[in-house]
């Protein structure tokens, strides 16, 4: 697998240039594809940093971000329509497009706001369980068409069964950051939210095709993290209950490896067979 | 409490006027205001009338639908326009504005697409264990403010800490139908994933204002569910397990009495002190 397949990074490979008040141009570039088109997750990176940049209050970062995911992208330029829809008293909200050659490849919409401290607060929820990254397995082990996208990852494999194994359950992940070491910010934590193998894999050998419809991404802490390094690893884990009538969801956590919650996901994806 | 306070019932409280290509009128009730607005799944019940409307395919039913939440409106006439931003070989997308004066209060974007017999499935969540709707309070024992939108519907509390009770969890849940019973669809599902006292109530003491941002809801069985009578409850569950930064989010799950889970939902919205 190559590392550090992208030419300038994760920042180059997402940058968004003017074009013009609300409007942007990025490029999907080869080393971002999956199955022809590029991943959900770059896109939803895409669509985060352009949020950020129409909002254009650094105290008012991402909070929550859904695409709607309409048609396979090619690689090539893609445009960014980017529209602050209100500026409230403590959140602002964004609408996006993302447009080639005039249609519409996916939609989204952005709220940002301030953190805000003193409110109430519980953490019910525990980091899950997990060796360090040095005792994973760099993914997608045993995966036929590893995707090129994840040469743009570091990801080690230590949680949920291996891909194509048939497992008890719909669960999967590890510790991931980009190969491009960054400090973490909020284009990278939507993109780790949509990198890993399908946990679908993990609890269906058959070959499968699992294209996203819509995935939301809530950011749950300030980034970047206090005291995270910009080479450490995030622990992400993906799972699924329940997949029914051609379509299936996918919940997904990250989690800084102090046990803060930095970023919740669930997706709606279609289920298909493949020929084997 | 009223009972069957709507002077027509859910169809009609949320039915909508056409007034040209993709737009519509819909009334903002006082019938369905909490805290000076309506209630954030009365309009989400509205963006999934006008998402079926738009797509027009009833072989199409509504499977994933996001709202942000932009402003409060206010109870009086309110535009929707609907605009099907493309219709693929399985799926329909949907971009949807709510406005009222020409300013949006809530945006949202829809994905319909049809049921898909013989696809990979699994169930692996269980409907929760549940008393039966006769063992039930009426909620909202001991709300203070009791919200007027809830004489839209039939709920028994079963699941979880009352509110107001500083309980272990923030869990809450019990069976739901509409006051005026009608064969379930998806305006009345989404109404459901947003009507349940929220369960931070559950969690804290303290009052609260929790404004919702944004909801999701993954609408995952055929409806009206094979079997399901008019007149029954079903069961809903809402829990959250991080609440940082002002912000908590809350899933949710309906579940028929069979077992079979209709939809997932989950917000992420504001959490403040009231004055006590």
């Amino acid at each position: 697998m190559l590392r550090g397949g992208a030419a300038g990074g994760f920042a180059a490979d997402t940058a968004l240039e003017p074009l013009g008040p609300g409007r942007c141009r990025a490029t999907v570039s080869e080393r971002w594809l999956i199955a022809g088109g590029p991943n959900g997750g770059f896109l939803a990176a895409l669509a985060a940093r352009a949020a950020q940049a129409a909002a254009g209050d650094p105290d008012r970062p991402l909070r929550s971000l859904t695409l709607h995911y309409l048609a396979v992208a090619a690689p090539g330029p893609l445009e960014v329509a980017a529209r602050v829809e209100r500026a409230g008293r403590s959140t602002s909200a964004v609408s996006l497009r993302l447009e080639q050659d005039g249609s519409p490849v996916a939609l989204a919409l952005a709220t940002l706001g301030a953190w805000r401290e003193g409110e109430p607060e519980w953490q019910d929820a525990r980091m899950p369980a997990a060796p360090p990254p040095e005792a994973g397995r760099v993914i997608p082990p045993g995966v036929a068409n590893a995707a090129t996208f994840l040469a743009n990852f570091d990801v080690r494999w230590v949680l949920g069964d291996p891909p194509g194994t048939d497992g008890e359950r719909a669960r999967a992940g590890g510790w991931i950051r980009l190969a491009d070491p960054q400090p973490l910010d909020a284009p990278a934590l939507v993109a780790f939210s949509d990198a890993w193998a399908p946990s679908a894999f993990s609890r269906l050998a058959a070959p499968l095709a699992v294209p996203t419809l819509d995935l939301t991404v809530h950011l749950r802490a300030p980034l970047p993290p206090p005291g995270l390094a910009p080479d450490a690893h995030v622990l992400a884990l993906f799972s699924s209950r329940w997949a029914a009538g051609g379509v299936w969801e996918e919940d997904g956590e990250l989690w800084a490896p102090d046990g803060t919650l930095l970023a919740q996901s669930r997706q709606l994806a279609l289920i298909r067979r493949l020929p084997a």
